[in-house]
């Protein structure tokens, strides 16, 4: 038995150190001693994330295993505890804030109110006439059936407080609250690397506090296959449960409280919208059979439950509802996701509605039938996997134009600050233009000689701004990610006898940013070459959708519905799709005459 | 501000040290710090339990004042800390045993195993044909509405395990768990003195273990109007909610847990049946407007809820049923054990149903008609407010003759141990025996001399035993009781129309014992002298009801239908009862002609 002693360039973290005996990976060791390593391939060797230092030589913890003796290590800050790095700035960027309010105004047939309600009801006080129990009179007077625990404690005083005149909370059939107390709802959208909350009024729908974070199951795999590897391990389901819950969602939620002033106990409702996996994961039930033939999820639709059942800092009569799965990759995202693009409302034509996070998800239909399919995209466009990738916050390059001459770039920052990195619609722009001006060439490469290109070790990259780069690495990454949607369009269109053509709208949903540039988009192939003007952005659609279930029960049981109508094509089984993808991961497409 | 240090007989409590001003009462400081000191009586002085020594010299917590200057208390065993004294003899009892397995058959027509069942389901297992997710597969196979989160979190796997092949826990309704369990409940009688509880199988209605313990309540008050005056003070609802929950209630589950070898999370349904004082308590209710005019309760009737609302040790989906109350003073230990004691069968006649605990309840009537009214006997009955006093358990006196000539006694002792005391049945016959031989007079004084008489401050004793006495203040507290329960049964009676003579059936329940006398219990004019066969002693109905309403939906339905049919008469406002009580104090009564 050997002690391993874990230190940190981050110095508000104080050294751990544990026993272990030697032949255990070092990667292995700091996650069961709770010292949190980055490694988004979940310790394959591949993404090099985990670099940390024995004796100031840096290995890679998922290839280390442990020597004999004592061993200290030393975590730098790249590399180190993942922090929940909680944000409020991408939520409050005011055109994200506008597309929310226009997704609101659309789905005004879901108003606010109904679900709980304030009221102020007269009792007859008790007299010997009269003796009828406290509870007997207020259910007699108001046509409730239940109360909660917490409100038979408050009846005996309040009601003879003020003479009989009691102000209440409560849903149809059930008293919540006595007093005036405002109900609180939060809305979750659980994506596989960000994580975005908002904190609202459920009687006037007015939003108190917003706020999104990095998910941090990111340490344990960045993307949903990779996290159910780990969560197959002894103990990895519940690390991952516990990375979700007590990393992730709880930070954020006193995070809100403590902007807005309140506490949990007024939260009556919870709304969470994921994918497939993150809604196993969040619940802690085992995901295992998502990723075997036949791609079976646990389950797609739940009644809802007890938030309080997960140790929630909410009321104890809080429900929780998750927006309903359709399949192993098309999950509660995609259904609320649908609920706000409104694609459920055409008459006319056919809209494709594209949720674009670290899995791409395609709804293809208009009010009469719905197809959808996933597609592995990969990180990329919410700057993960990617060198010089961040979300769509403060500090993220969001537009770029590349000088054709000179290779100068011109871009915007998000907040007007010095650019740290760039978001997905950043990306996009610096990719194609770096196409359009003859940089690089249809496979990613650079072919241009420039003050901009640097090369290290054989990698080239192009340098937009002090440490903001480019490599090839990254475009190659991109390549994969817009040839698996692409690919995915293509191959689900073919699958059910449509084509791009069929295609009246498109609706992408997602965290590249709303900047997102669609001539840029079509032009590195990513999206069919078809009228610019049929492109519409629509924000962070998931959580559109799940805020509108907050409010509203009739929008709750319209997702059930789509969820219920919509047909999933499974991509991987397709013969088809494999060529699709490979003939997409080209610049702009193998296919050149598609993008004629 | 002084130091204040209480030291312990009792060696296994450390001593507690806490500050405090001068001119606080002793009592309130020991009770703030924890420190708990019996005191039936509440501080009101009377009850001289709650003494304790400073410097050697003994003094009554409730009347001492903090000194200037640091302070030791020492706490005798006898006033000290209140030890939850779990009990397994009394209700292992031959005698109540029986009396149990009879209202068990005659409770026949509500069998166990309706609500809870197990079964084996065996699905498809999902493919590429029917990849339908594990719970839509289940839910179909079951017409199941709903599921627990942990059934949930088990079917992945537990569906592949076995091909398909799945044992399941139901209700009608919902999946409770996979895999084979044993659904187990838990029914709890909560009496102002007494608390009992079994744990019982489920599906079969076997009782796997069974206890009694001392309401931990009783340092706050031996009755449930100094219970409910110690609630309203700061911070006493607060106490007194602990005292039963976890002073009380969880130690006797973790007895019965360990005496079945089982686990809480096992435990699906928990009823209680309690008075309604003792309903508010354990619910955290505040009680206060019970005692005050109108007498009007927090509630009579509550829906199940969980019971892990209350922080105990089972389920997260075990459902709480509260027997509903009738009034402030006629509680669910009554409409349970109306519904034990077969009163609500009886076709023709009338019966009268009496339980006899710390407050005695009457219900007279048929399957026609039923009144119920209540009266304070205080815990004479129970071993409380008595010198010699002690639960129907092992050590008990509980029958008595003594000899005309010699005064000396013969008596039997529950488990044929020494004698320690005497239980309620020991004391009917030792106040009837010492009346007949002409030993005391009709108030109850001593009127002969004998070496079994003695004499302290004035005030004499009966010595049973060495250490078991019988003295004047407990006559007149048994006299008082007696006399309440008397003049309630004839103001009630006279109330609505009746008399003596139309009682066809006495039903007698409460902790008095099994071994109760009726004659004896005539012959002090507690009952009324009509002919003795048609008395019978039906046990601790409020337990057996409650038993019932655990195995049986019906059950608990018809406990219902009974309260909502009883009509409450309060005894408290009716003019005469205060003169009958009177004319009751006294051996037999004060109307001799009543006792022929």
């Amino acid at each position: 038995m050997a002690n391993i002693t874990f230190t940190f360039e981050d110095s508000s973290i104080s050294p751990v150190c544990v026993g272990s005996r030697s032949g255990e990976r070092l990667l292995d060791v700091a996650r069961n001693a709770g010292v949190a390593i980055d490694a988004p391939c979940n310790g394959n060797g591949t993404c090099r994330k985990c670099k940390v230092s024995i004796s100031g030589r840096d290995v890679l913890a998922c290839n280390t295993l442990i020597p004999e003796g004592d061993l200290d290590v030393f975590i730098p800050a790249a590399a180190g505890a993942f922090k929940s790095d909680i944000r409020t700035a991408d939520l409050s960027d005011p055109r994200e804030q506008a597309i929310f309010e226009k997704t609101r105004a659309d789905l005004s047939e879901f108003p606010a109110g109904e679900l709980y309600t304030i009221e102020t009801v007269t009792l007859e006080l008790p007299s010997l006439d009269d003796p009828t129990n406290d509870l007997e009179r207020l259910l007699d007077a108001t046509a409730a059936e239940h109360i909660a625990l917490s409100a038979i404690r408050q009846l005996p005083k309040a009601l003879r407080e003020n003479g009989g005149e009691l102000p209440l909370l409560r849903t149809r059939n059930s008293i919540l609250n006595i007093g005036n107390v405002t109900p609180l709802g939060i809305a979750l959208d659980i994506g596989t690397t960000t994580v975005a909350m908002v904190l609202v009024n459920l009687t006037s729908g007015e939003i108190l506090a917003k706020a999104s974070a990095g998910n941090a199951q990111i340490r344990y795999g960045a993307d949903v296959i990779h996290r159910i590897v780990e969560a197959e391990r002894a103990g990895g389901l519940a690390a991952l449960h516990t990375a979700i819950i007590e990393d992730t969602i709880k930070p954020l939620m006193r995070r809100l409280y403590e902007e807005a002033g309140v506490s949990g106990d007024t939260v009556y409702r919870f709304v969470v919208s994921g994918n497939t996996t993150m809604n196993h994961l969040f619940l802690n039930v085992p995901p295992d059979f998502i990723r075997l033939e036949p791609y079976t999820p646990a389950f797609n639709r739940l009644s809802a439950f007890n938030a309080a059942d997960l140790g929630l800092d909410v009321h104890a009569h809080c429900r929780l509802i998750i927006a309903p799965n359709v399949g192993s990759y098309v999950g509660g995202d995609i259904t609320a996701g649908t609920l706000a693009s409104l694609l459920w409302k055409r008459s006319e034509g056919n809209a494709l509605f594209a949720d674009l996070g670290t899995n791409g998800e395609l709804v293809f239909g208009n009010a009469d039938f719905m197809f959808t399919c996933a597609c592995s995209a990969g990180p990329a466009l919410e700057g993960g996997d990617m060198s010089c990738g961040m979300r769509a916050t403060v500090g993220a390059v969001d537009e770029v134009t590349i000088d054709a001459e000179t290779l100068e770039p011109t871009f915007s920052v998000i907040g007007g600050t010095a650019p740290r990195g760039l978001c997905g619609s950043g990306i996009i722009d610096a990719i194609a233009e770096l196409f359009r001006v003859g940089a690089i060439d249809g496979k990613g490469k650079f072919i241009k000689i420039s003050p901009r290109i640097t090369e290290t070790d054989d990698i080239k990259s192009y340098v937009l701004a002090p440490g903001v780069e480019i490599n090839e690495i990254d475009i190659d990454n991109f390549i994969r990610t817009k040839g698996a949607i692409f690919s995915a369009i293509r191959t689900m269109l073919n699958a059910v006898g449509f084509s791009v053509s069929d295609i009246d709208e498109v609706l992408i949903a997602g965290g590249i940013g709303s900047a997102i540039n669609f001539a840029n988009a079509v032009r590195v192939g990513m999206f069919p070459a078809i009228p610019l003007e049929k492109y519409r952005y629509v924000g962070n659609s998931s959580l559109s959708g799940a805020y509108a279930m907050l409010l509203s029960g009739k929008a709750a049981a319209k997702v059930d519905e789509l969820a219920r109508s919509m047909t999933y094509i499974e991509l991987s089984t397709d013969p088809g799709y494999m060529e699709e993808f490979v003939a997409a991961c080209f610049l702009p497409h193998t296919d050149a005459g598609l993008f004629g």
